[in-house]
């Protein structure tokens, strides 16, 4: 499959655009001619860069406003369209995109569309120049994909063919499945978008918040489906206008892009092999990578610090067991079930505690990693002695390390017996029974980003996002969780605070490791009893629970005092505690009762007040403390 | 007007909460019990601190999900509020919202809900507290404020009443006329709030995007006009719901909110004058503000750096007379036709060129100023000699200092006379006229602010907002102007751009004075013959400029050569250039043709990415220029 990208989609320079997109491995670039009319580099150089860069110029774009109009203003298009016609021939580029009219049409009439495209089809051929043209949802006359190609025909003109666009056809509802009676060659280009599911008019919904394939709602491995059974064999390229990629930095940008292409070629590859079986065979071919199974379980966390006292402190508060040190690093394994967690001390001068690693169990950490890595991921260089267990390990988009770890019948972990001590304590009451889930804050630019890196390497899933009210702005929070349940990831952007005083959002945002729990409250004395500071919970939490679940008096108390949270639906009950903050770290444990699915979302804000109330009191400042 | 303001407006505590709107003037609060909910504080210690700030605690909200639904859900329901209600009599609170069942109501019957409520009026009365039934615009059977109040008429219990939000109201496009048929004494609470116009899902819109009366689309003053005459003395009240104020500073947030009353206080008597004549007497009485009409012109705007020789050479270049230094303070004078530049190096140490003050003529600065005051702007600290015009200014919410001068027949102005020269420089060609507009960049949380800021201190009036691509983002544009365009004011939202590196969004973002000029091209010539480092214009630019207009080949090379930017529509033509960057502050010079009364929108893209690529080789950072 040809890849292709529109510059519109990136921040920066056209120069700076070209580059990131050759450097993501694009095949190909649309260029959009705002982006070209503001650069100061010559048609000339813009084809010079183009072949050096070896970047194919598939597509000039939008011409807009054309056909359904008076004989007097067809004169005025066609003298345009020359000018531009002469300036592709500069730029050594044989095709435009012709938008279906949305402004200057007055003749809602299909042949004289056809007849004025056939005349522009006439003049484009004397420059070597074909024509895709496409319906824009918000077209005045015609905004259907099969309304634009009945002009086609009519146009029957070899010079004039169509372009698909995913957004303009899903967002109207128009059914995809007719692109398979499209003749191929007529089919002269196609733009992909993904989408979430907004109600809002469609020029907003298009301009602001496309997203790359497996970003959104849409179901485009279908759609792709539709195409490649058409036999269409040309580029397949990323049109997306997006507020938050236009700003954030365009070769970070482009990789995720390539990534959302590369994910949406397999998936169409598995997408037809299961609808029209294995031995159907296509014009396109279809790469496809390594597959993986979703992940097992949370192999280990890792919490990283230069002085990680505090740290320790906590887990064994929490009842966690010092399981040894490294033979060769200064790191420690603590566990308590088949709860690991990594305290290192490693190349953390000036550190304060953070989460640094997750590891996750799979099938093959080998193919997990190639996989991982054909999907455009950053490998984290490890160095191993020879004695050592070799861990496949890939960057997250905010640049938390993914360990990729071998799962094993009894939970057990191979890597842990580098970890040697005198002094290792034997198990203990073991309460806690495993990582429950990791919450991990995102920045802004990222958060699209993040849901299609663990979906597509980790075939984690993205469940409905969901908004939490904090003191200092509304937290979107996003799980990606396995169908079991057994590893679960919650992604938060937090709100911008930039008014408020502190070191910059990313590093200011408390991440949290959950553990589950068979007994909270047994678990919960115990850590009152060692000392623990637990996140203080307000009486007036307490009153409103008693109002909405009408608890019995005691067990009212009982969670009262020892802080612990609250929640129940039709499935069962949800009780939890957090542990105060340290660096930007802190711990949960979570008591899932019969079959709670849920994180005690309403209890959510509870928290974050809390928190901030902790930062003020123990700061002095109003720093953000999510 | 009693004034009252919801504490879900406000980031922060609940504590933070009260005392940025004690702070602000307001004359009580609505509790939104969310922010209780999290608060440390018991409800005794928030009714001693609302004592204390003076704030009345107006309502307690929200209580949802009660009518409609079965004797077995009632039962629970009723047990629900009567745990509220004990809280209210502890917080010393009388009056609790009830919105229109969304969730759980299975009955589309008014009887059986004017029933229950009855029943809840029973169980309030003996807690002494009244309930505000409200119909929500996505309520499940009620969503029409006019149904509410038939619910509450079949209730028939002094206890029940309704509430009304001009949000709900005005959302669903109910026509609010029919709030005079209600009888004053059912109204028990009226909640305010403006939106923009929004073509998205209701709960989207009301949740995330509504702002302070006078920051959005709708006519208040209309809706108050009916408040008004229905009899209606309670409190007004805000209830906004915005992504943005939830994460800005309360206290600015608060004080926002309260100039958005007063104004629309003083809106609404204009209207209810205007409509019922001058001798209407209503039960509520309300406040109005010092008249002014809107300013007649830019009486200055000054530049203020540490060290101004650049700018002083830019306005050499542009043709602009050195009039002299002031007798006491180092600040200079400029001027051409009417265009006067205060280039001021006070209290400057380590500050780059910025726009630091912008002066208007009104009719009576006096007056102009004791409005402000009154609209809570910040009065600016003047020390004037004796022998030294008094001049009267307030800080902008972006800290520019809003000068008001007195208006004369013949656009001179008497403080000029301060400055001395022995060097000042007889009149030249003066082809600059005047100023015509300044371009302001805000800070993403204080844009709604502004508007409000300018229309109501200054009765400058908003134009629909406009959205400029650049290379580091979507430049959101709100044009303020007088009906004459004498004056007009551009307010630029610049993207994030957090990942860029360099100072801080606020400080890197240039803004601008446009000049306004009878003759550009000559003025261009001599400002190149005077050596002025114009803003470099790409030869694309013209090439489809070409294509766009078909301009006289002659001409099309005359602007190319003096990068000269062009536009055109129905009225006229508007030609235009810019001038390199010093600090933060360029220029503009324009010559209007004929009738043409914007501001060259197709070629601000341009100008973004020119400046772009002008900081980057300057600075050999990408910084964000615009």
């Amino acid at each position: 499959m040809r890849t292709s990208i529109a510059t519109v989609c990136l921040s920066g320079t056209l120069e700076e655009k070209m580059h990131a997109c050759a450097n993501a491995g694009f095949d190909g670039i649309e260029i959009f001619e705002q982006d070209l009319l503001v650069s100061p580099c010559s048609p000339g150089e813009i084809r010079s860069l183009a072949a050096e860069l070896g970047l194919s110029l598939d597509l000039y774009q939008p011409f807009r406003d054309f056909e359904g109009v008076t004989e007097e203003l067809l004169a005025d298009n066609l003298y345009r369209a020359e000018a531009k016609f002469r300036l592709m021939n500069e730029l050594g580029m044989d095709l435009m995109l012709l938008c279906s009219n949305v402004a200057t049409a007055i003749h809602d009439d299909d042949d004289l569309a056809a007849a004025q495209l056939r005349q522009l089809g006439d003049l484009a051929a004397g420059y070597g120049i074909r024509i895709a043209y496409e319906a824009l949802a918000w077209g005045r006359f015609v905004n259907d994909f099969e309304h634009a190609m009945r002009i086609v025909d009519l146009a029957a003109h070899p010079n004039i063919g169509t372009c698909l666009d995913s957004f303009h056809i899903l967002s109207r509802g128009w059914d995809p499945a007719a692109i398979e009676k499209i003749p191929a060659e007529k089919i002269f280009f196609v733009q992909l978008a993904d989408a979430p599911e907004l109600s809002m008019d469609i020029l907003s919904w298009s301009r602001h918040y496309r997203v790359f394939p497996g970003e959104g709602a849409w179901e485009l491995d279908k759609f792709m489906g539709h195409l490649v059974r058409s036999g269409y064999n040309g580029p397949v390229s990323l049109e997306i206008f997006n507020d938050v990629f236009r700003q954030a930095d365009e070769e970070r940008t482009a990789v995720d892009a390539m990534r959302s292409l590369i994910w949406l070629e397999e998936q169409t590859s598995v997408h037809l092999q299961e609808t029209d079986g294995p031995d159907a065979t296509y014009v396109m071919e279809l790469a496809t990578l390594p597959q993986v199974a979703e992940p097992t379980g949370f192999n280990f966390a890792e919490v990283k610090a230069e002085d990680t006292e505090q740290v320790q402190q906590l887990l064994r508060q929490l009842g966690f067991a010092f399981r040894g040190r490294h033979r060769t690093k200064p790191v420690q394994l603590w566990t308590q079930g088949r709860a690991r967690i990594i305290v290192n001390e490693q190349q953390a001068r000036g550190l304060e505690p953070t989460i640094a690693a997750l590891a996750f169990d799979v099938e093959d950490p080998l193919i997990a990693a190639s996989r991982a890595l054909q999907l455009k991921a950053e490998a984290v260089p490890r160095q191993s002695q020879a004695n050592e267990a070799v861990l496949q390990a890939v960057k997250a988009p905010d640049s938390t390390e993914v360990f990729l770890c071998e799962a094993t019948e009894d939970g057990t972990a191979a890597w842990t017996e580098e970890f040697v001590s005198d002094d290792a304590a034997g198990p203990g009451q073991e309460l806690i029974t495993r990582i429950d889930h990791v919450n991990l804050a995102q920045p802004w630019q990222h958060f699209d980003e993040s849901v299609l890196f663990y979906e597509s390497t980790l075939s984690l899933a993205p469940r409905p996002s969901t908004e939490v009210p904090s003191p200092v702005g509304l937290v979107r929070s996003q799980v990606m969780r396995t169908d079991d349940g057994q590893v679960r990831l919650a992604l938060n952007i937090a709100p911008l605070v930039m008014e408020r005083p502190g070191p910059s959002a990313a590093s200011a945002y408390p991440q949290h490791i959950a553990f589950a729990c068979s007994d909270v409250m047994t678990l919960a004395r115990n850590a009152v009893a060692g000392g623990l500071e637990f996140l203080k919970i307000p009486a007036n939490y307490y009153a409103d629970l008693q109002a909405r679940f009408r608890l019995e008096p005691e067990y009212l108390a009982a969670l009262q005092e020892l802080n612990l949270l609250y929640d129940r639906d039709e499935a069962g009950e949800f009780v939890h505690f957090y542990t105060a903050t340290v660096g930007s770290v802190f711990f949960e444990v979570v008591e899932r009762r019969h079959g709670y699915d849920g994180y005690g979302a309403p209890n959510a804000p509870v928290r974050l007040a809390a928190q901030y109330e902790l930062a003020k009191r123990i700061r002095g400042t109003r720093l953000p403390s999510l």
